[in-house]
């Protein structure tokens, strides 16, 4: 480790000016965006991170108290960390709809599994088109999409003509369709380089819920 | 979209059956994982995602009431909705240290930059050193790592010999270092397909703070 911080001063000043005209063409950048709209978000790939990072988006809302609201499309009753922040100290500021019945094994009922993502469609619509509401995750909505029990043409329609203008929609969940990637504005795939599951390990309280 | 959720009966026992038998082979493969332990785990990568994700997490850990901690190498002052969160609601069971002085090109001065990331490792060792801490986030260290503000190596030998078994350590940012890559159980990259900033739009807070 690098125990003394006194670098030579040609080094410091080196750095210095490096450092000085990476801001200034920073600052230029970020000086042309100035714009502010309510998004949509995907996050999509194999690898982990694509809702707890929704998940810490609303948290970081319900920090700068926005109001905003989860649909779960698949989580049904599980008792995530996540559901239990919401409901029990967040409940005025953030709804927390868990409207999935598990995944699409665990029902073997691919009736139910459709009425079940169309109902959480139903509540997300509601939701999106309320201007309070300045923030809405659809959780794991992208399975439902790619299992076509809800028709991806009509969702993103429905953001394109129905969400207001400085809402925020988060979708998430592997496999979002073309469609959705080509309307949303921030797109995230998270790739999966290593996962401890492969080396027997379960899921944990804290990591994966 | 699908308005009638009425399938034909055949379509409903094909659905059943093959949801049946990728069933029994999930539950074959989860009855195989049965360990816990404390993750190393990793963010990286230019997308969206890593910070956000990890503090999901930390908010998971709270939700479970595990103890937990988060280092901030970079981020300084800055009013998050992170910091705000965890700093008025849960500091009981979550400590939050912010230990920089904002990104290399605003301080422009190396040996402070330095002196920033040593604050932030020596801190960060005796969280994790706390076996009640249960989660210990090291948000954008990777940037101290590439930069070479703190040695990879000696993080990662730091990790093997001294983390307590059960302890989570969670590094985002990007460009993680390869020998951190290698060391850790659980790797993400978070690949950016699209981003607002590109559109002229800027950072918004419940998005990116």
């Amino acid at each position: 480790m690098n125990e003394t911080h006194d670098l030579p001063a040609e080094d410091q000043a080196r750095h210095a000016q490096k450092m000085a005209r990476k801001k200034a063409a920073r600052d230029r950048m970020m000086a042309q965006k100035t714009g502010e709209k309510g998004l949509i978000i995907v996050h999509t790939g194999p690898g982990k991170g694509k809702s707890s990072s929704g998940f810490g988006m609303i948290m970081r809302c319900i920090a700068h108290e926005m109001p905003c609201a989860v649909v779960q499309f698949i989580k049904g009753a599980w008792d995530t960390g996540e559901r239990r922040m919401l409901t029990t100290h967040f409940a005025d500021l953030c709804q927390f709809h868990a409207m999935g019945e598990g995944f699409t094994w665990e029902t073997q009922d691919k009736s139910r599994d459709i009425a079940a993502a169309q109902a959480g469609w139903n509540k997300a619509r509601d939701l999106i088109r309320d201007p309070e509401i300045r923030m809405v995750l659809l959780d794991e909505v992208n399975i439902a999409l790619r299992y076509g029990y809800l028709d991806a043409q009509e969702v993103v329609d429905f953001l394109e003509s129905e969400k207001p203008p400085m809402t925020h929609v988060v979708l998430t969940g592997r496999g979002a369709p073309e469609v959705l990637i080509d309307s949303a504005d921030l797109v995230t795939e998270m790739t999966m380089i290593k996962h401890p599951f492969k080396a027997g390990i379960k899921a944990q309280a804290g990591v994966e819920y």
